[in-house]
């Protein structure tokens, strides 16, 4: 299999679309587009960021110029704050000056705050143009299964949105290599959550290849991209429009928010606050008389991922009570909680008592 | 039928909903979203501008309150430049500090520019809550059908929005009574536009009928209006994402946007430039070989209700002319164009030659 693209269908009807995973992708681009008929007449804006553009976004262009298209590009500063409704102002404006029309396409290559950002200028600009992902970070494996695109607002996060599925997705796993560590470590926490929630031989295999996936051996890490898209993909395509199933897919985000929200955000990267919190629904898990094997397989494997898996001294426990409070609007007494039942399956429970969950983050400190 | 409320099912699948037109209807709102199940623990946004609130908000509030909802009030300055990106923070702003959730929803009291810019909110607040639109002019019966929302930019109008369908429409007759005459004249402009591309009956009912809809009879605006949402429900359930059939509503409306542009939005109203646009259509059907009586029909009736149906002699030709080129991307030579065949009836050219269009804008003048 090595050095070989998979390929994966997200199947959601006439809103399907393939996730395409390999090396040297991007330079197929452009012929991805001629094949599936997108119009050369129809302008492209490619959407990238400051530390992306640099590295990717020639070859990005080359590639669909090579094919006969028109491609201008938008370039916002790296980081969360371009996910604003001041920066689609800015992605709109750059989109009529380049003549996008009904049938332009916007593409997003970069993390999840371009894919987030451009993924909603493409959902809004003439009420919605077609979207082609090029994610080039571990973690946006997950941001763009899903059709989730969202601008924040100074008061909240992901509240201005929509869901708008992409055409298709090209990782070219090359991208990857300019990944910082931590990155690439706080990115395979997602991958990892994918198996806990679905797939009990995939952590094992996540445990057992750790070090080719931490060196971004790139079988491996196709391999693991594949699978954490497919256990995403499954769960989105039988609850498109979130109703019920997807919730599952938060295992260790309501701790970890709140972790997010406390340090500030920067200080804990998503991927480490997660791990933190999944651990925190393992030790729930136990509470509810669930095997003790979940926790200590949680933790074993995040520790070898040199994940976080205890919450820092400094972050005191009622910030962190009052911001999950406030973040899922759980009123005085039970909360809602994604609980593992085993290694590879969770349930969604709504009668845990906020006191075992103090307990919790007060047993998950440092030192313990 | 006199004081009688109709009923009209806009039909798109599950995304259908019903359009109820009538009098006092603003103080049945709350039972109307209990007899829905609108869950009373979310609360509701209305959204209303500076004009409407006074007059129309407190009952709407009222009725609400009384079946148990809360609700919050948002009040946005009358104008089309209120339909903005900023103005859609103020709104999301406001839906947070209410504490709207994902089975919130907001409802827009007022015209066209509240109901597009409520609806934009409507759609992307947390990826989209519920819609409810309870339109106070004549013209909004217009953008009350076919769920196309959205804000301008300084550069373009319309260019970021959605498509999102209401839960129900309620039209009150009652809200009519406050508009200004010129705007009752402009709003039956669209109305007579539904029965030029639809219905030879409902064109010669409103020329007999006209007295009684400039004097806003309830029966008769009721009649209308029903009659105008029917025809345009009919459109946009065939063509909801705006393919091809829904073209035929922008009949009048290519040289009408132009007049807009060149007068500079405000000088004339989109009725009155819309009117002169269609008999400016039925010049052109004339020159395909069509009746002349659609000409002379078309001139009548806008006559008729006192609308403008020549081109004010300011407005440079060459200026008209560019801006219609420039708002459609026509190459050189031909343009599209919607034509009637008859009264009653459309079809799209695709093979206008400008030198027509230029030739008809320069013989539209006042005087000829």
């Amino acid at each position: 299999m090595a050095g070989g693209t998979r390929e994966l269908i997200v199947d959601l009807g006439e809103r399907s679309y393939p996730i395409r995973i390999g090396a040297g992708l991007i330079a197929e681009l452009g012929r991805m587009l001629t094949e599936r008929k997108f119009p050369v007449k129809s302008p492209i804006l490619l959407v990238t960021d400051s530390s992306v553009e640099r590295l990717y976004a020639p070859g990005a262009e080359e590639s669909l110029r090579a094919s006969g298209f028109t491609v201008a590009r938008a370039v916002v500063p790296s980081g969360e704050a371009s996910k604003s409704l001041e920066m689609l102002d800015v992605l709109v404006e750059k989109a009529l000056q380049a003549g996008l029309d009904r049938k332009s396409t916007v593409i997003a290559l970069g993390g999840g705050v371009v894919g987030d950002l451009a993924g909603f200028a493409a959902a809004s600009y003439m009420r919605g143009v077609k979207f082609v992902q090029i994610p080039t970070t571990i973690l946006a494996h997950d941001s763009s299964v899903g059709g989730k695109v969202a601008v924040n607002h100074r008061l909240a996060k992901n509240i201005i949105g929509a869901f708008h599925q992409p055409e298709f997705v090209l990782f070219d796993l090359d991208t990857l290599a300019s990944l910082p560590d931590r990155e690439v470590r706080a990115g395979l926490s997602e991958v990892i959550k994918h198996g806990l929630i679905w797939n009990a031989d995939f952590v094992a295999w996540c445990e057992e290849n750790a070090e080719r996936l931490l060196a971004l051996d790139a079988d491996a890490l196709g391999y693991a991209l594949y699978e954490g898209c497919r256990v995403k993909s499954i769960v989105v395509s039988r609850d498109e429009r979130e109703n019920d199933l997807r919730a599952i897919l938060n295992l260790g985000h309501t701790i970890g928010h709140a972790l997010e929200a406390v340090a500030g955000y920067g200080e804990l990267l998503h991927g480490e606050a997660i791990a933190i919190g999944m651990v925190g629904a393992a030790r729930l898990a136990g509470r509810f008389g669930y095997s003790a094997e979940i926790e200590r397989t949680t933790e074993r494997i995040f520790r070898k991922f040199g994940l976080p898996v205890r919450i820092p001294d400094h972050l005191a426990t009622d910030r962190i009570m009052s911001a999950m409070l406030h973040d899922k609007k759980f009123s005085e007494g039970d909360m809602v909680f994604v609980v593992p039942t085993a290694i590879g399956s969770v349930e969604i429970r709504r009668d845990v008592p906020s006191a075992w969950v103090t307990d919790i983050v007060n047993g998950l400190r440092e030192g313990n």
